[in-house]
């Protein structure tokens, strides 16, 4: 059994990026992002410690913005305006789901595509739907495709089966396989028989928000599992959507939680943020 | 066997646009759809006729601009913006694939989502992605969703295999039945085992674009057959991505090609600009 750790992938990205942020240096250029926090949800303040984290290591200027629980959606939309209009921030990065009394509608229709680095908005959803090389996708989604190009895993012709139909990782990541030529089924709470649907995967996309769901049983020798899931268990422990212990004695490699998927998103998060500041600049270059 | 008609479906579909019509009307709004064509592609006259056909039926207002194939971006995107500007146009068709020396890009960005009805543009393209019901979708992948409600097929866990990736039939008509529930599997020209992905599908959507390649041996008793092919055989008659005659004597119900999907397409297209015309109006109603 192989284990597909996350840690070599982002490694290999942050290396990437930290050159290529030399470069734009040397340049003139200043690769930079903008969190954009409302409250303290500590889901939030997790991702942000390690998104801190990685751009310290990769020397990457970041900023975080926080507003209250309570702001206003003028104050929300005011606080992106300027980060959108501002020429020395090349990522924008909103957490999200925001509190109920807000809406993120006018944020994706006018997020800058160069600076829409996590795809929450139009342009790039768009360009993802319809294949365009140049989309960002979600960094999650992507942190899937890279970790899986990352460890040689050929898709072309694979049976892939994605578990979740989410906006930020199952249908993005289902969009991204198949133009990489899976032949992708995606599942839900709604599938009728989600063990055969497993059973017949050669490579499975665990991407459906519940503790432990897909149990031993359910796979299969020779099957390669990524498992996006990010849940605690019973004792409060993080774990995904697999049954890690169980899983791992039978397919032939997985991803393990954490330490897998999760360990790339934030390289991503920095590949794009990069990335923005090349484009944004592209006069300039 | 159930023959599944296009002919009812758009009817209905036609009856209730009439309705509509008549109830804008009355409050001083009228729906017009504008077709721009650059040259005279068989196909694209073809379709025209039919559109023509529908929309006087219907008595709903159309126009077609044609531009000669050899025009320039220039002219072309004079033409769109035109229309795109036009308070009397409520819905913009665009034939594609356009002339090699074209794009369509600043069409697909610049076009007033709510004169989009075939979702050429960005807007409609996103709100596809995520899921928004108010998204207008390629009116050929809207007609197989119209043509599957009105004969109360219920999508909910059902195991759909769609043929075919493209991005206005195979990508949409996938996230679409998702929404609806069904668990789908997108196979195309890379998939491996094609028989194999048929066969334990409940609901089979042939989009390819390929001649008769679904045989008799590929379907099963039971199935649903929605072909959305329309090709040409050996003898040069219409025919669609599946095997009509070896299909139907096997399985339990199928649409005909022609007089199945393709005859629903006008129809959405005519719902679509009426559509259009109680948006662009919203603040008159």
């Amino acid at each position: 059994m192989t284990e597909l750790r996350g840690k070599p992938v982002a490694d290999n990205i942050t290396a990437k990026a930290s050159e290529r942020i030399e470069e734009l240096k040397s340049k003139g250029i200043n690769p930079k992002l903008a969190v954009i926090r409302v409250g303290a949800r500590p889901d939030d303040l997790a991702y942000e410690r390690g998104i801190i984290k990685r751009f310290e290591t990769a020397g990457c200027d970041y900023e975080v913005f926080e507003l209250p629980e309570d702001c206003t959606q003028e104050d929300l939309d005011s606080c992106f305006d300027a980060r959108n209009e501002d020429d020395s921030i090349s990522g924008i990065l909103l957490f999200r789901p925001l509190p109920k009394h807000l809406s993120g509608n006018y944020i994706r229709s006018a997020v800058n595509p160069d600076k829409d680095i996590d795809c929450m908005g139009l342009y790039n959803q768009a360009s993802l739907f319809v294949g365009t090389k140049k989309a960002y996708a979600p960094c999650t989604a992507q942190a899937v495709m890279e970790l899986i190009h990352y460890y040689g895993i050929d898709l072309t012709g694979k049976r892939v089966t994605v578990v979740g139909r989410s906006l930020v990782i199952g249908k993005p990541v289902s969009l991204m396989l198949m133009a990489d030529n899976a032949t992708v089924t995606i599942c839900h709470t709604r599938t009728k028989d989600l063990p055969e649907e497993l059973k017949k995967a050669d490579i499975i996309v665990a991407s459906a928000g519940s503790a432990k769901m897909i149990t031993g049983d359910m796979v299969s020798p020779g099957q390669i599992i990524i498992d996006v899931g990010m849940n605690n268990d019973e004792d409060g422990k993080l774990c995904g959507d697999v049954d890690y212990e169980a899983a791992s004695a039978i397919v032939d490699s997985i991803t393990p939680v954490p330490g897998g998927v999760g360990a790339v998103t934030t390289s991503v998060l920095l590949q794009n943020t990069v990335e923005g500041a090349a484009r944004l600049n592209n006069g300039k270059l």
